[in-house]
This record gives C-alpha cells, sequence and structure tokens, in this order.
C-alpha cells in the first residue's frame, strides 16, 4: 500500500530519519510479540511505511536497518548538475525530491528555454486550424525552442519536418514511452510533414550490458509498437542507428561534421562523461544530432540542407539538442526547433519518471488490462493521507495523485477529467488493499 | 646548400648555440664590411649556415636573431613521449635530432614489438619460397608483431588477408608513402591473399583545416596513385572512410563495439589527446582499428570473424595497433598482426620523414623527372663536409646521405647498391652549387 504523504514529519536529515526508522521498527515488533491490537499493530506499521518512503524519496535507495546513510549516497551522482538543486534531469537520471514532480518552471530558466505559453498554444491552433492536442491543452509539452519561427515560416509556405526517437533498451515498451509519439503523431496529422524517428540501438549497446545483437533485436521490436501509433506511412522514416549510420554516407559525413566540433570539455560540461567513459559514449551525442539537419535523409529531402526540424521530445533529451543547436550555424545548417514535454510519473509517484528498467514502476504495452489494474491498485501513489479516517477529512490531492496523472495525459475529455479531479479532490480515492 | 654534418660542433645548450650563432653573424658582417677575400667570406658563411642547420635540428625551428630559445620550445610537444627521449614517433610527428634518423632499435624496445631478424626473414623466403623483397633484406621493414603466428597458421593452410592505409591529406602522394603499397603488392603476389586498403578521409577532415569534400576528392585521387601499384584487381578492396561508413553496417557495428571497449583515458594515454581535442579526434582510433577483423567485410569474408589480419605499415601507426590488439579479444576477435617499415626521410634528411605538407622535402609522384632531379640537386642532404678540401679528404658518409638512403628503398640490385655504397665513402657525392 502506497497511500501516504511524503512530508518528511520534521526528519531534516537522512541520519534522524535513519533514526526514527530504526525506533519505529522496534516499536512494531514489540507491539506485535505484546499481541497488542490489530488498529494499534496497524497504524505503527503505516508510520513505519510511511518514513520508509520518505527515506527513500530523500536518498534514492531504500532504507536498510544496519546500513546508516552515508553523505556520499546522498550526493547527487549527476556532474553537471548544479549543487543544492533538488531537481535532476539528464537523458541518463530524472528525479526530484516534490511529489507533484520535477519542478518545470524552474528547468525552463534553467536550459534557457521558453515557456509554452496560451499565446503559443491559440497561434498553433489558428495555424493547424486544428483544436490543440491534449497535450498542449493540459501542459504536458511545456516548453520550447524557436517554435515561433517555425510558424513564421510555415505561414510562408515554408515547411519542416519532425524528429524524434527511442533509446532501446528493452522488449517492452511501457505507456511513458508513448508520450513524444502520440504527440507527433498529432503534429504530423495537422501539418501534413515528413517524420525521421531515430532507435538509438547503438547508444543502448554504449551505455547498457546489452550485446549489439540484442539492442538492434530491441529497436525493430520497438519500432512495432512505434508503427502502431499510426503514422503516415508515406511520409514516415523510422531507422535504427546500427543500421543506417551503415546505409547513409550522406548521415556519416553530418556526424563527423558535428564532432569535429564537438570538444570533450563541451561534452563534458553538458552530459558530465568523465575520463573514465568510453570513446562511443563521448563521441555519440553527435549521432542524436545528426538527424536534426535534413540532408541527413537525401532519400526524403534530397541535398537540401535547409529545412527546419522541428523535435518533440521529452525535456531530458534538450542537453543533446542545446549541443546541436550550437554546432548547427558552425557548420552552415538551420538549428533544430524543439517542444518539450513533462515526464510520464512512475507508478510510485512523480517522483521519478516511469522506467523501463524498473518493472514495478511501469506499465508496458504488453501488460494485459488485468496486469495492469492490478498495478495500478498495488503501486500507484495516491496521495491518500495515513488513514481512512484523515482522508475522508480532508480529502484527496490529485496533485499528486499518479492515476489521476495518468488521466491527465490519456483521457481526451476535458469536461470528464475535471469532474474526476474534483470528486478526487472531495472524498479522495478508494482506499484499498495490498 | 645543405651539405654540412649536424654534430652540434661541441655546442651543449641551445643557449650556447644561440651565442655561437650571434656571434658567427656579427663576424660575417665585420668580414663583408671589412671587403675581407672572398674564400675567407664564404668559409664564415659556410659555418653560419651549418650553425643554423644545427640550431633547427636542437630547437625544431629557425635561429632568429633576437629570440634567444626558451625551455618550452625546446621541450617536446608530444604528450606520450617519455622526457629526455630523443626521438619523437607517433601518427602525427616523427622527428629525431640524429641525422641517421631514428634509433630504431630503441624504438622495438620502446614500442615491445619485436625485430625482424635474419631468421625471420629466412623463414619468409622458405613459407612463400620466393626472394624476400629488399625492403626485408635491407631492414626497410625491421619490426614486427606475432610474424611468426601468421606463418605457423599459413603452414597448416589457415590464410591470412592484409590491410594497409593512407591518409589522403593532399591530392599528390610523394614517394614515402608508396613504401607501404609496394611492400604489401609484394606480400599480395606471394601469398596470394586479400588486400584492404582504408582511405582516412574523415580523419583528415578532423585534423586537417580541409572540407568533408575536398578530403573525399584527395581519397579518390590518392586511389589512383594506389591502383597504379598494380594490386590484384580480383582481391583488393580500396575504400574511402566517408563511403564506406555509411555503406556497411557490419563495418559500424565493429566501430561501436570498439569504441565501448576503450576509454578516454586510454586514448589519452596512446595519443596524448586533450580535454581540449574534438569529439571526432577522441573517437576516431576505432576507425582505424576496424579494418583488422575480418567481418568489417562480409563482401569479402562473409561472416568469419577468425580471418587474422596482417598489417605493413610505417611505425608511426603502430599506437593505433597497440590499440587494437588491446581491444580485439576482449570482443572475441584475434589479434592482428603487423610489419613495421623505418620512415623514407625527407629531402633535409633524415631527422624527419617526406611530409606533403612541405612540398621541399618531398618528391611528389606528380613531380616531372626533372623537378625530381632539380629537388635532389638542391635539397638532399649529402652528408658531405664543409669543405670540397674536407670531403675529399674525410669522404661521404651512406649513412646520413638521402640520396644514397633512396637508393636503399628504390634500387633492386644488392651489387650495384654496394658499388656506390663504397665509391660516396670514398670520394663523397659530387660537390654541387645552390
Amino acid at each position: 500500500m502506497t497511500d501516504c504523504q511524503g512530508d518528511g514529519e520534521g526528519a531534516s536529515t537522512p541520519m534522524e530519519l535513519y533514526e526514527r526508522l530504526g525506533a519505529q521498527g522496534d516499536k512494531v515488533r514489540s507491539l506485535k510479540s505484546a499481541k497488542a491490537e490489530k488498529a494499534e499493530v496497524d497504524a505503527a506499521v503505516q508510520l513505519l511505511l510511511k518514513l520508509k518512503i520518505d527515506y527513500k524519496q530523500m536518498m534514492g535507495q531504500d532504507y536498510k536497518a544496519g546500513c546508516p546513510p552515508s553523505e556520499e549516497a546522498a550526493a547527487p551522482d549527476n556532474g553537471p548538475a548544479a549543487e543544492g538543486d533538488e531537481d535532476t534531469v539528464d537523458p541518463w537520471n530524472v528525479s526530484t525530491t516534490n511529489a507533484k514532480g520535477v519542478d518545470y518552471e524552474k528547468l525552463i530558466v534553467k536550459f534557457g528555454s521558453s515557456k509554452i505559453d496560451k499565446e503559443l498554444v491559440d497561434r498553433i491552433e489558428k495555424v493547424c486550424g486544428q483544436k490543440p492536442h491534449r497535450f498542449l491543452r493540459r501542459g504536458v509539452f511545456f516548453s520550447h525552442r524557436d517554435m515561433h519561427q517555425v510558424l513564421d515560416a510555415y505561414e510562408k509556405h515554408k515547411s519542416f519536418y519532425l524528429y524524434t526517437g527511442r533509446g532501446p533498451s528493452s522488449e517492452a515498451m511501457h505507456v511513458g514511452h508513448l508520450i513524444p509519439f502520440i504527440f507527433t503523431k498529432w503534429l504530423q496529422d495537422v501539418f501534413d510533414i515528413p517524420l525521421v524517428i531515430q532507435l538509438t540501438d547503438d547508444e543502448k549497446y554504449l551505455w547498457k550490458d546489452l550485446t549489439v545483437e540484442e539492442c538492434h533485436r530491441f529497436a525493430i521490436e520497438n519500432a512495432k509498437d512505434i508503427i502502431a501509433c499510426g503514422f503516415d506511412l508515406n511520409k514516415t522514416f523510422i531507422f535504427s542507428d546500427l543500421d543506417y549510420m551503415g546505409a547513409s554516407p550522406e548521415f556519416y559525413r553530418n556526424v563527423v561534421k558535428i564532432q569535429k566540433h564537438v570538444t570533450f570539455n563541451q561534452v563534458k560540461g553538458i552530459f558530465g562523461f568523465t575520463d573514465s567513459d568510453c570513446i562511443g559514449k563521448i563521441s555519440f551525442p553527435a549521432i542524436q544530432a545528426a538527424p536534426s539537419f535534413s540532408n541527413s535523409f537525401p532519400q526524403i529531402f534530397g541535398s537540401r540542407s535547409d529545412i527546419q526540424c522541428l523535435i518533440p521530445c521529452a525535456i531530458d533529451q534538450d542537453p543533446y539538442f542545446r549541443m546541436t543547436r550550437d554546432v548547427a550555424p558552425r557548420i552552415g545548417y538551420p538549428k533544430p526547433a524543439l517542444l518539450h514535454s513533462t515526464f510520464f510519473p512512475a507508478l510510485q509517484g512523480a517522483q521519478t519518471k516511469m522506467s523501463a528498467s524498473d518493472a514495478n514502476s511501469s506499465i508496458f504495452l504488453t501488460d494485459t488490462p488485468k496486469q495492469i489494474k492490478n498495478k495500478i491498485n498495488k503501486h500507484a501513489f495516491s496521495g491518500g493521507k495515513d488513514t481512512v479516517e484523515e482522508h475522508r477529512k480532508y480529502g484527496g490531492n490529485p496533485d499528486v495523485d499518479v492515476s489521476f496523472m495518468y488521466l491527465t495525459f490519456f483521457l481526451e475529455d476535458d469536461e470528464q477529467l475535471e469532474k474526476i479531479r474534483q470528486v478526487r479532490e472531495e472524498i479522495g480515492p478508494q482506499t484499498r488493499s495490498d
């Protein structure tokens, strides 16, 4: 059961929390051995669980009796993140201590991007002549770079193309992976433009303990799920890096051009690479950058290198494209524009994004309806209060309720969503048992 | 005129030499202004020129009046070379202070390779059934790795393939560039085996101030000169990296495998890269390594990855293949074997190798016989004495005479070569005028 709040209840340091956990564990054991009343034992257990969750939120790892927290373990392990920053957002780590999720307003300031405000959403509606996608209406896509420029050009009949991608680290994709694809499909539909989808199987080989063959197989499997999103077959090019690098001299030429214009110092600053990283990781960012330039795809754009690229992606991918935008003018290409999405929350709460490597945090596209129901009931953090009584008294909090957050992503009907929000706020989610 | 020896004549430090140069310059000026006898002025000028050459040899840069030598300028600028080492040998720099050229015996110890001794030359003769190539007879190919293993396998009817290459940094190749190709052609002829030739136009783009298009054009132009060496058309594959990387997924897969197994620390140690180097340079060594593995060429070897590779190359390329041999067993491939050649001396002497970027140091394949004659007469260091009288008295020194060295590379007839050596030793080269 995960119906509890993560407010820390006064424990200000990891060590204080660790000590309170030890004491609470002792209390539970003594109550049980003394055969105390069930309600009393249950309340003690609930507090113990709550403290454990607080501990995991604070430390990023499970509480273990006998293993006091070390200073090192508490320190964020991502090089480039500023000290004291409570949110970690880079292509390999997304986490925050806030149950509402990452502070996206802060991220816009930190990354130097622009907010997708009402004016921009209205403009997109006007230019494409369609009701904005729910991801725009609800701020799932919340940040951008140069979107106004893309629309200016489009109004002058200068078209653009879309580029998004996926790192195929496992056979099964989860629902979180669908977010950029669902939105990209909508963009392709309303603007009627070409789309390229990069599957970075080479990246996954470099970063994970997998063989080249496994990564390539995952790319093929994931491509099937991506195709199922319903892209325009005549205007969509899905490729595996391991295949396409060896099939397009034009693509490789752009990779080399980018690699000539980015130093190790730069990727160290942007991605936090160290001297112990393999040279494949160090040079990989150029491979994710290259599809941003239209002449990487002569089969689609001929030799034209001036067609603007628009990249819908989760904001953790922005470091790649900050680098790309820095290089672009130096090699004579237009900077790609971007639309950034928020993260899709893990079942356990918006402190981390859904991750395929943690099966309990994820709803996979291969899960049956029954499995999904069980996962939601068992693991989905709901923001409920510590006891049913309290919960009934104070109501629920849709801002931290994962099931409700999922509805904001997937329920199209705004009115119905608003109704559910009100119901949740008033009476809270149903209490559930493990 | 460069007929002089570079023995330093007692000046043991750059500063001493700098001061002697200043004094000698003063002497020349005062003799001239005093209208001294021509012979006396000429002798003083000749000594001045000799000191200038000694200075350049010691400092790696021209003497400039008013610019005393600094400690820094005298330090070798290649990271990996050991301090106090008088020879610099890496893929981008070859130089020594010794007029006889690099100390190759020392290099064998430093690089940990094996000497090509008489026993190995005799064995090659026995296995291939042909008189050894003059490059073997005369120690032009002087060092190897695992050549006995290649011959062991060949005797058991397990064949191998050849891999060599060229960095196409200019349109015209010079005669020094031909050395590995001439020898590789002989190996292909006597062993009747496949050969792959890599043109690293991507490397030249990364290292030089050239466009991708220029480097690719140089690759095509150089390929013509290479083809003219007369390789077996049915067993030779010449490729530009810029083309082949984008044409062979198998090649790219090997590149990525190598890139996963080499860290920045390693390439820093081997090649002296720094944090300011571009990520293309840092990851390039994997691209020069990949042709060492037979499954990089499925069009030749199918999916077989177990065919041994033999690489004839100048010894400055060995760092790439030390790295390759380190990686090979970790990715399940056999280590490539190597045959290392000495450097082809610049016209100015064996202190540096012939370099296409210095037109006066090089005899190009496009030079006319008349141009070649002029270059030899004007620029070729001959090891003559300071005056015709001295030269007649003491004789020449074929060990430092560049024209004679060239004959050791190109004159097939051993007897004739020996005769010329004796003549040179006795009466020295003809004295020549500028």
